[in-house]
């Protein structure tokens, strides 16, 4: 059966976890960075001496082309992304990456000429340095000029990066695809799922919506000595309240959906003034979008309780939502097809991060799977994935393509 | 039955509370800034024009003086504070003040030459605009160099304002008094117990002693996508159990005992981050000390009680603490016999809030009163005490200093 080149791969990701590397054993890759462009010109370098064609597109995103033969105008992609969180793993993204090119690598070496083009992609600004999913927005026709505007880098910053690898805000509104017959994408898991369960592929067959609330209970400021607490309309016990009910109610009633306050203050904040105004930065996660809607009138259902109890009112406002992507059908057997070749278990699982494939599923049948990330833990330098599942997942990655290749040639 | 002059009060009321005045009708006289000063011009004026003499100390405490005859070492003093918060009310501070002005007026228009000196004293710097309750501190012998230090303005403004009334460091710390024989102070009750209860004067048995304690409950941060509910340990669900149980057990246990979180925030504090860190400003006040220590060790387990049940760990740590100061019975006794002379009712109760008079209580018998506050609005522009119940205080005033000139001449 055919398998990757192991020392390849795991000399590979040694090798990239040197390229902005911290002391603690992590790597700050932040998109578009010193960093993150030596390890773009690192990949260039790959591609070149593996003796496949690199491409870059007007998003940045650079991509390893194994060519079919007769030519084909359309291609299969898989991929991920190279940059990284401040202080991040070597995995999250990382990867990805390295086994989609360790994939077409493995092809060439046992003289598979693919029916279709095949691409290994490394996509631009996935963890929101710049604004995040940057590069699969670009080429999912997802970005407009607006989205510049709402950068996290100032304008100057934001062209400077741009021009440092040769791009321009008109090529990456220029870099939309229409030649994708498919996308799969592999990423640690991030979460404790299949370690608990001891699986060691996951299939996602969805990315979970999210959406974000700014909520914000108000009460009355008052003397925290002189106001007996049975006369106090005090905005954070409202908040406390919520926090808790919450809770409760998500994993009682949405789970494997959650919940999260991930911000919290007071005003006037003071020892001696009873909370006037708490305002919490309220998010949730959920695989289907009905289930959200649901999920959300019942959390604004319990604001309302929350605050009605405490003498309280509360407002909350929700920003622009992500909405649940869900997987395609095809792909995703695919995956399952290519896993039981390799005799590795697997079992379909929600995403509870976001990803570029819920940007690439607007284009092309779009999948991707899951292996498993030790302890869950992630965007932290001691983000670990086993050698083992690191190379089960590039094997898989490689019997997805052939897998992907019979059924979209 | 000898009253005070209703108009001369009101007036002085309600000139008074045109320095500093703010546009939504409250005053902002933050110690020794340019406001204050005009105040202290304007008082220093009233004594004056009421033929008073005119003292000011080395900490900066102005004092109306009515001379005993014969001419004694020995001093009453009454009196309160002119200085305010920012954008306070008209009657916290000023109100104690100008009682204690009118009743040596009175006490002149009536020809009563009163056996021991009495005094009608402006402390500086009450509220904390530089250290808070500065003038009574440096005559009760509490004030030390190290507390210059640990002033709110910064050395060379503190050195200014000084300057600007002609006392420095060296004087505020040779202020200390050995020659007072009882204080007395009126004060508007900053609360709603009086009000609630329809009765016209609080006779203060204790000023409350207040802990101040820095929570911080700790746990682990997590991507609030992939790291399922039941495997968290977010610190905020401890603080939110916290912040409910303490509210639950104070209010059942050590009423009118209270408490308070009145400042919250999580790190690293984002949408997507379960907190891995929410720090918590503790405060709670009690009458009696014993108590207040059977109070900390209960909030303590409960803090402990509250972490472990949530897998966080917390630490605390109090600030050097605020003791009850219990008033002295006789001071108390001479203003109930003056009350029963007006025929005012009144209890007695705790004052929740900190006052000068916790000071004076350390060096001579001290005792202080409360007149209603209208829904216990206070450091608030809408701070209200109606005409009636100041009158009703400057009477007080008045016929307390007569029974305690009876008491300790």
């Amino acid at each position: 059966m055919i398998k990757v080149n192991v020392d390849r791969l795991l000399t590979d990701l040694r090798e990239l976890a040197r390229i902005g590397a911290t002391a603690d054993g992590g790597v700050s890759r932040q998109a578009l960075t010193a960093a993150d462009i030596e390890a773009r010109r690192w990949y260039q370098a790959r591609i070149a001496e593996a003796g496949l064609e690199y491409v870059m597109d007007g998003a940045g995103n650079q991509s390893a082309i194994l060519p079919s033969d007769p030519p084909s105008e359309k291609r299969i992609l898989a991929g991920s992304h190279l940059d990284s969180v401040p202080n991040g793993g070597r995995y999250d993204g990382a990867l990805g990456v390295l086994v989609a090119l360790e994939a077409l690598r493995a092809l060439r070496d046992h003289g598979i000429s693919p029916p279709v083009t095949l691409e290994a992609v490394n996509l631009t600004d996935e963890e929101s340095a710049i604004m995040g999913l940057m590069g699969s927005k670009a080429v999912a026709s997802q970005l407009t000029a607006t989205d510049f505007e709402r950068s996290r880098v100032d304008a100057a910053e934001l062209d400077r990066r741009f021009s440092a690898i040769g791009i321009t805000r008109e090529t990456m509104l220029g870099a939309a695809r229409d030649d994708v017959l498919a996308w799969v994408e592999l990423h640690i898991e991030q979460g404790t799922r299949l370690e608990n369960a001891g699986i060691d592929i996951g299939v996602v067959n969805a990315i979970v919506g999210i959406r974000s609330v700014h909520v914000t209970f108000r009460g009355e400021a008052a003397h925290a000595g002189t106001m007996p607490m049975d006369r106090r309309r005090d905005a954070l016990w409202g908040a406390a309240t919520f926090v808790l009910r919450a809770r409760e109610h998500v994993m009682r009633h949405y789970s494997p959906g959650v919940c999260n306050v991930g911000i919290i203050n007071a005003q006037p904040g003071a020892f001696n003034i009873v909370p006037a105004e708490v305002y919490c930065a309220l998010e949730y996660r959920h695989g289907s979008d009905d289930e959200m809607d649901r999920m959300g009138a019942d959390l604004y259902r319990l604001l309302d309780e929350c605050a009605s109890e405490h003498g309280l009112s509360v407002t909350y406002e929700e920003t622009p939502p992500v909405i649940p992507a869900t997987m395609s059908e095809s792909v995703m057997r695919a995956i399952e097809r290519g896993a039981d070749t390799l005799g590795l278990s697997h079992e379909r699982m929600l995403s509870f991060a976001g990803h570029d494939t819920q940007n690439m599923a607007k284009i092309a049948p779009a999948a991707m799977f899951f292996v498993p990330s030790v302890a869950g833990v992630s965007h932290n330098p001691n983000e670990f994935t086993r050698d083992a599942d690191c190379v089960n997942g590039a094997n898989l990655m490689l019997h997805t393509l052939l897998e992907l290749m019979k059924e979209f040639a």
